[in-house]
């Protein structure tokens, strides 16, 4: 592809970005808290907008119930909008009750199970409130020994939890299943991999696709063959993108292995899944520990972006050729060289025709906004993971 | 379950046992070879048949297409008839031939495909003129390099090829499909992991199924999970029984990790599909590069047995009550109780009832049969792996 | 080794309990509370003490600084010793004050590294205090992203600080350091490996050895050579027990692996490293996220005393015959004869003739302590790992 | 660095090259042959020459013994004198003899590790022969099972050979002890890690120093990590450059993940280790099992070169300036500043300065020397792995 013609797809490209990202996150041995974290759903909006602004490719802001609650949703859909963003998919949260200690949708309760289900619904009525498309479903679900419960039997009452929250959607309201090797539990995930989110998708209706987090995968797992065979099946619904080196260690995406990333966003290419009517949603979920969040976002933002032009540029015909020519080291070339292309020249030139800084990270951090924040948001709990 | 009952269920398991454990095999840097190791398919059997002369559950040997070609399959089939033992599944091959260098059913040429799938029909012939129900298909297809090929393009061409194989099959016969993570391809596989070749046997018809390989998965991943899940979905249809520490080593099955080998059997217990008629070929596929073979198959077909042992024995009552209730402890205990049992002495007894010598190796080691091999079989070329 | 000659072995063996086990812990999405937690270091003594009671094997209890911070610890002394337990090593914390965000021994701010090395004293003072022989050094140190700090720098400035806090050691005090592959760190983590930890101890002197964490390592890593390896160099210190599937996932010891763990203890009986005065502290350290935390220490202690059972009846004449003649069957075979033996008979028969009950677990829920705790100990904070 | 700089410091790097990437090299499945694969290492070194010629910087050959054994090494080294190239390292093979099916210098059998090390005084006659200052080790040894053979009594029987082989070096000759995680032993190998080869190097003398093989480690494992510890011990020897998604894939170098070769170099450029003078010898060990083994050397090459030119472009004293205030994102931007560079202009810049062609792949192609010798090599076994 031309650089133009790159520039009319970066143009196109949108990222969806997490409220919980801009609050405090941290590991099992201790969360750090940082000068001007958000404490509530609305400065959280106010910080995601940042990320927009100086991007201009982060309309969307996902939330996270009931960490983002409020007492008026439409409230706060006017208040994003006010922000020049809007609210994106609804994220579900049952592994912080008490109650869930021993599973959500899978647990062998069944008084449990009805609590968990009903806080779907409760999530169906947020997107409702908001307008928001997606119901986005990630489960803690799961054993840690061996015998603790029936594996079979979790996956039955899997299968019958979420078809009652897919019936009690919406016909313009689509449901997306994530899945994740192991954490929190450490012996059985009730929905480990891609196979699994897939087969519950499909038994449940066109409207349930498979959520792809960059980090939930085994070690050495190639996740652009699942990125591929996802999008062959019609089912990506939706990236999770963050980065790794060792587990779900929820790093900035593109910090622990950009050419993974640009790999991906190869596959993204090559099936024209880049469009923005594509249906797959291309959203971040990371926690920034250690790193000021904003400049976290931005700058993982603009990692995506750079991966996406490097795919965009890929000489597609020569590829095609070398490939069926059975040309190895020629076929590897060509997709290597617009890997090594540096695509951040294309990427400021983009900016400042959109009328954008052509470098976010400084612009950003020229704005004041960091120290406004800090001087600001003094009192009150700043807002993390903690229910 | 009972002691009784338990020896009534493992009255009824078999055990199939691949013809190639019996020849040479090695890693990349070196096969050693072992006396007395048999030249011909014919030799082949008569060392599978002793390993079911010594434990009485091992009745039925796969065969591997070209290296167990012979002239005449039915005389094979009296020659194993005449050993006590039958022919089992039908292992096609498309990985040592120069044309398959860049992949087979997946090459981007499709003279290559066309051959490739040639080859899949003379396996089909081959289990016409033997009477094997099930064509089990495992593919070296892959890439080494990114870019190298097109990842979706070949899952295209896979689907097409493994159609026309499965239509070629008759209504009697049955195709099985094996994945693998890696290995011999270093950077992507075609089929990878369970649910790519779920999807493709989805896609075939009601009469294909998922090979489990207890060697072919990704680093920590959970295979008694994988096997609830195809059980779940009626399409588990055969084991490759073996071990490993690291990648596909091909250890006997049960020497690396034993309790492993119990949680899957205890799934397989749970699910009701130990039993004869239940569509999963427990089969062996294993590497004796340093140890002698013939005890190597008899000390694994031992080990699937004590693990089956133990399985049956779990107190399934005590177990269904304790998950329940959410004890986790009680729960992980009742399994653990059953796996700590020492089933040795119940097997013991059991080949004393089936008149057979309760101690397998020992029996074998004093029938005087490794010497006598090691003295007859001079001159020919030992059988291995080569083409 | 005879079944009498193991019992005696037994006799001898003992094994320290951290105090943090019996205190709150989860995972970074939820720490799920229990009842009956204790809410101070006297009462963590307490329940050890009951896991002493019924096993009597575990009659040390290992501190963690500041979590287990007292007035008086001379009271905290006589209290354990009123028990019938002592407290055993001191463990460090300089991964929860925000000070330690980037680092500690390792921090690239020698104001942080003043303070991280001061704690260090202030729990050489704590030894003092209470008679402990050992400081256990785990630290947190390391990158999340790289280029975020000299990894050859923190090493240089880690061996600085540790020389300091050994040279504050009296004559009779000694040093343990503790590896871990990674976590809370996410790129690069300051001692991350059982080399870097022996090369930091070699250059502080005799007095300072490699604590073993059994879920501190890569997948796949055979954590029974470094044992080895370990204790041909004089180097092992202590153990800090746990098992796990996929990361540190802290679960009881024998629960994931128990092959392994035998494993290990067959290194440790073959280099009689079992001894008392071996200077190797058999320790667990362990997460009960889910389970109750004193049946979870009792079930673990027992888990590594049948280990420890079968390793030691091991028939070592006859395996190192089969080793030395190549015999790969027969000797592997002598090893499984002694894992597949169950040895729980012969430590109820040990328990019994030690004055115990031969189920610890029975006899514990017999108690009624559970219950007592559960009753009494209301208000107040439950401890956990928050500092 | 500035670009002059940089170049400057490229112009001294070299890379050595193994004969064996000229050969044919494949898995355990199948070796697939190549047109034009040399027959002798006469030839081998030809094509070596070819890599040489067109990129400058790859002016000498390692060998393997016994599979470049010839009759007269001086003669050898005067075709090599006059390709313009010379011999690098000798590495020593005891992994393909019948005798070493249970090990070498590591066998329980005393008269196979006579016969091992006596294999290493013929490969320093060698050295002495061809003026090859470095002896390489890499052992096969270790176990498939547990149980097989001591673990521990291998460590001792390995120093007592390593000791042997090291007092038969002259006083200019040097050791280097190659470790890998696994493969071709699966359960234990006798040096899995650089703790174990430091530890034998340490007890050797000064002048045994590690093999780094960026393929030998654990998933996940941090190598540059390792880089910068044996570069603070002075140990680092030799690498083994190539690269892998799985397991030892030795696939080229930088093909699989850019960034950590990158990595790997930066830690080589802060510490100045890439100076010719600095003793670390930077080869590559791969194997070009379906690509054209020349091309495969020459991009290979071409790949530590960008890496290395991204490497010495890095804002050495921005970083230091970030890292010591503790500024995450800053710290990590000025590392990614200098990866993200496209670094092909200036190589491309060096080598016209040189004389060269700015394109060596494209260079090569032009040459017909592939032609040539797929021409002129008919008959005659081609070289490979086989003994």
């Amino acid at each position: 592809m031309t650089p133009e013609s790159a520039k009319a797809a970066l143009r196109d490209q949108t990222i969806e970005l997490p409220s919980w990202a801009f609050g405090n996150s941290g590991t099992r041995f201790k969360v750090f808290g940082q000068p001007g974290v958000p404490r509530d759903p609305y400065e959280k909006l106010a910080d995601a907008a940042q990320v927009h602004r100086y991007t201009g490719i982060a309309p969307r802001v996902s939330l996270h119930i009931p960490w983002d609650l409020v007492d008026d949703f439409s409230d706060l859909s006017r208040h994003a909008a006010d922000l020049g963003v809007t609210i994106g998919m609804i994220n579900s949260n049952v592994f912080q009750d008490d109650d869930y200690m021993l599973g959500s949708l899978c647990h062998p309760d069944a008084a449990v199970r009805r609590k968990a289900v009903d806080h779907h619904k409760q999530c169906v009525d947020v997107m409702r409130a908001t307008g928001s498309a997606h119901l986005k479903v990630w489960l803690a679900d799961g054993l840690n020994y061996p015998g603790q419960d029936s594996i079979r039997a979790r996956q039955d009452r899997l299968a019958e939890s979420l078809a009652e929250i897919y019936a009690a959607l919406d016909e313009d309201q689509r449901m997306v299943l994530e899945y994740k090797f192991f954490e929190p539990a450490f012996y059985s995930t009730d929905v480990p991999d891609w196979g699994t989110s897939l087969l519950h998708c499909m038994a449940l209706g066109d409207r349930a696709d498979v959520v792809l987090d960059t980090g939930h995968h085994a070690p050495g797992t190639n996740i652009e063959f699942i990125v591929a065979q996802l999008l062959r099946q019609g089912r990506l619904g939706a990236f999770d993108f963050n980065s790794r080196f060792y587990a779900d260690d929820d790093l900035m995406v593109g910090a622990a292995d950009p050419f993974q990333l640009f790999r991906i966003m190869h596959e993204i290419v090559q099936a024209g899944a880049l469009a923005p009517d594509s249906g797959v949603n291309f959203m971040l979920d990371q926690c920034h520990n250690i790193e000021p969040k904003i400049p976290g976002q931005i700058r993982s933002v603009m990692n995506v972006q750079e991966a996406t032009a490097k795919a965009l540029l890929v000489d597609a015909d020569a590829l095609a050729a070398a490939q069926r020519a059975g040309d190895v080291l020629g076929a590897h070339g060509v997709l290597m060289d617009a890997y090594n292309t540096d695509t951040r020249p294309l990427l400021a030139e983009l900016r400042e025709e959109q009328g954008l800084d052509p470098d976010p990270m400084s612009a950003y951090a020229a704005s004041g906004y960091a120290e406004k924040i800090a001087a600001e948001r003094i009192g009150g709990a700043q807002a993390g993971w903690g229910a």
